[in-house]
C-alpha cells in the first residue's frame, strides 16, 4: 500500500467559492412537522443538558464504538446531523462552533458570546440563568478555554483568556468544573498578575461563590460553586486524568437542582477528543471519547429516571480528518489514519433525548441548536 | 501546512483484535420505542425503496451540500447510523455490505446473497418478489457488480458476473436498469462467451423480458423489462454519463405500479461515489453524490405524494477515508483528502423517510436494515 503516495499524488482540490456561508436548505424539509408535534403533545423538559464533544465526527464515535463494543450514545435514536460552518469561515473554530451554540447566531472564527460584528449577545446559559434555572459548566480544559467560554463569557478573541476569567464575576453561573485556575488567581506565577491584578477568585467569592477541592464538597457549601481541576489544562486521560468528567454528572445536576425548582441547565464538553485530532493519535481520540461518553451514560441514567431532562449531544465539528482505514489493506486491521493537524468541514453527529428530543432530527446548521433548545423549552 | 509528513509521522494504529466482529449494543436503547409506535399507529408503507449509495460516508455527504448548497436528503428527518463491519472483516467490501441488506446477516466479504458459510439465503428482493411484489434494480455500475448483484443472485464470489448474470434467469425481478450486457450476451466479443456459450439475453426473453434501449420505450412493452445503459460499466458522470439515474426513477415506479397492485420493491444505488473515493478523486465523488441525490430527490416527490412508501437511504461502507481539511491551514478554502484508496471503518448514515421510516432511528448494524424493512412491512 503505498497510501502517502497516492494521497499526496491523487488528492484533488475543490475550492468553495471564497466566503459563501452555507446557509439553511431552501428544499422544503419535514422538520415542521417534528415541531409540530411536540405543540402537540405539549411536553416540555423542565432542564436541559448539552454535551459538546469537542472535534467529534462520526470516524470519532465509530472508533470507540470499535474499542469499547458499544457507547451509551447508542441508547439514542433521535439523531441529527450539523453544518458547522462559521460566518468568516467554511470550517469553523470552537469558538464560533460554541458561540452558535450559545447565541443562536453564526459568528467569525474566534468569537467568544459575541455576533459577528463583534456585538456582546446574551448566551443561552444567561438567558435561562437570568430566568430562574440553575446553571453549570464542566470541561476537561480551561474553563476559560473557548468552548465553555463562550457560554458565560463575551470576547472578542478566545485568546483573551484573562477577560474571559473576569466575565465569571458578572455571569449567572452556579458551578463551574474545569481547568485554568491560573486565569483566575493574581500570584507571582499566574497568567493573570501582569495583566490587571484583579483576584478573580477573590471577586468570586465575593458574588457567593465557594471553592471545592473534591467532588465530595459539592452540595456541603451553600452558594455557587467553582472547582479547579487543573491550574491550566487538565491533563489526557492518557497522562493520567481520572474519569473526573464522568464522576463529576451526578452530583452536579443533583447540586444544581437543589439550586432552583425551575430546573437547570447544564454544559458538559469532553474536550480533549479535539486536541487528540490536532494531536493525529488515535489512542488520544478514543481515550477521551470513551470518558466523554461515560459522562453521556450517566446524564442519560438520571434523564432516563427523571423523564423531565432533554439531552443534547453534539460537536461543534470534526479535527484531524480522521479515519479508520485499513491497515497495510488487511480489511480486519483498523488503521487510524488522518489528513490534516486542523479542524474538517464535514457535518458532525447531534444526538438527542428526552422531551422535545425529536426536533433534532434532521439536518441544520449548527446556530439552529440554539434555537431547537429554546423552541422546545418554549422561551 | 507540513501535512503529509504530520501524517506520516503522527499517525498512530490502533489494532482491534482479529476477527472481532462488531455485534449489536448490549446497552438498553429506546429503539423498543420507536417499534412500539409503529406498531401502535399502524401505518404500513405499500412500496419500498433501498437507495444505496455506494462508499457514501458523512464527508460524501457534506461535500455535496458545500458544492449545491442544498441536497433533497436534507428533506428526510429520521436518521441513523449503520455499523458496517462484514462477518469476516472488520472494513466490509460491497458484497458482504449489500448482502447484509438483502439477507439480514453478515457476511464475509465477496459474498453475494450468501451466508458466512457460502450457503445461498433468499434475498429480500426475492422474498418480495415471490410473494407478489414487482422489483427492481437500478445501478449506475454493472447489474452483476456486488450491489445489485447481492439482490437476485447467489455466488460464492463477486468476481463470478457470468453466474451472476446467469442467475437472473430465475431471479423474481421485474425491471433491471444498468451497465454489464457483456456479462448476458454470447458474442465473439463477449465476456461471457469463454464462459458457457449461455446467451443470458436471450433465457431472459424466454422468461418474459423485453430489453429497451431508453427510458421512453418503459411501459410500451409488456412483462419484464432490461435496460442496458453500458455494455460494461457506465461512464462516470465527469465522463459524459448523463442524468440516466434520476430520470428513471419516475418512470421505473410507474413501472411497477403497473405490474403489481400489491406494491413494489426498488433498489437503487448510485454505484459510483465510491469509485470516486477509490481514485481519492472529490470532483468525482461530488458529480456522483449529486447524481444520486437527484434521484433521491425524485423518490422523495413520489413517496411525499403517494404517502405509502418508506425510503431508506444508506450506503454500504465509507470508501476513501474522505475528509474536507482546510487549503494550506486557510479555513475558508476546502481541500478534499483522503487517508486510502481502500474503503474505511466508520460508521454511515441511514435516512429514512415514509410509514414505518421512525424505527431506522438509532445506531445498528447494517444487517438489521434488512429485519427492520421486514418490521415495517409485517414480513
Amino acid at each position: 500500500m503505498k497510501l502517502l503516495t497516492r494521497l499526496s499524488a491523487l488528492t484533488v482540490l475543490f475550492i468553495i467559492s471564497a466566503c459563501s456561508i452555507n446557509v439553511s436548505p431552501t428544499v422544503k424539509t419535514d422538520l415542521e412537522n417534528a415541531e409540530i408535534s411536540i405543540n402537540q403533545t405539549g411536553k416540555r423538559p423542565k432542564n436541559v443538558i448539552l454535551m459538546i464533544g469537542d472535534g467529534m465526527g462520526v470516524t470519532q464515535v465509530s472508533s470507540a464504538i470499535y474499542r469499547n463494543k458499544s457507547l451509551h450514545v447508542e441508547r439514542i435514536t433521535n439523531i441529527g446531523f450539523s453544518k458547522t460552518s462559521s460566518s468568516s469561515d467554511l470550517i469553523t473554530d470552537s469558538a464560533a462552533g460554541a458561540t452558535a451554540f450559545s447565541i443562536g447566531e453564526k459568528t467569525y472564527n474566534g468569537a467568544i458570546g459575541v455576533d459577528k460584528d463583534g456585538k456582546p449577545k446574551e448566551t443561552l446559559l444567561e438567558l435561562l440563568g437570568n430566568d430562574g434555572y440553575s446553571t453549570g459548566l464542566i470541561a476537561t480544559c480551561a474553563i476559560t478555554h473557548a468552548t465553555p467560554a463562550s457560554f458565560f463569557a463575551h470576547q472578542l478573541k478566545r485568546s483573551m483568556e484573562n477577560e474571559i476569567a473576569a466575565d465569571m464575576v458578572n455571569a449567572p453561573v452556579n458551578l463551574f468544573i474545569g481547568g485554568g485556575k491560573k486565569y483566575f488567581e493574581n500570584r507571582v506565577d499566574s497568567k493573570r498578575k501582569p495583566f490587571d491584578n484583579r483576584n478573580i477568585t477573590k471577586e468570586l467569592e465575593g458574588k457567593g461563590f465557594s471553592f471545592i477541592r473534591s467532588l465530595d464538597e459539592l452540595g456541603t457549601t451553600s452558594g455557587k460553586v467553582g472547582y479547579f481541576i487543573a491550574d491550566n489544562q487538565p491533563e489526557p486521560i492518557l497522562k493520567g486524568r481520572d474519569d473526573i468528567l464522568p464522576r463529576s454528572i451526578a452530583p452536579s445536576i443533583r447540586y444544581l437542582q437543589n439550586e432552583s425548582d425551575k430546573g437547570f441547565f447544564l454544559v458538559v464538553e469532553g474536550s480533549q477528543i479535539d486536541w487528540g485530532g490536532h494531536n493525529n493519535d488515535s489512542e488520544y481520540i478514543i481515550t477521551e471519547m470513551i470518558d466523554f461518553d461515560k459522562a453521556i451514560g450517566k446524564a442519560l441514567d438520571f434523564a432516563e429516571k427523571d423523564g423531565n431532562t432533554l439531552i443534547v449531544i453534539t460537536a461543534d465539528h470534526e479535527t484531524g480528518g480522521y479515519s479508520l482505514r485499513s491497515k497495510d489493506g488487511n480489511y480486519n486491521e483498523l488503521d487510524g489514519a488522518f489528513t490534516t493537524g486542523g479542524h474538517t468541514g464535514a457535518m458532525v453527529p447531534v444526538f438527542a433525548y428526552g422531551p422535545g428530543s425529536e426536533v433534532f432530527r434532521g439536518i441544520y446548521d449548527n446556530h439552529q441548536i440554539y434555537h431547537k433548545i429554546r423552541q422546545v423549552l418554549g422561551r
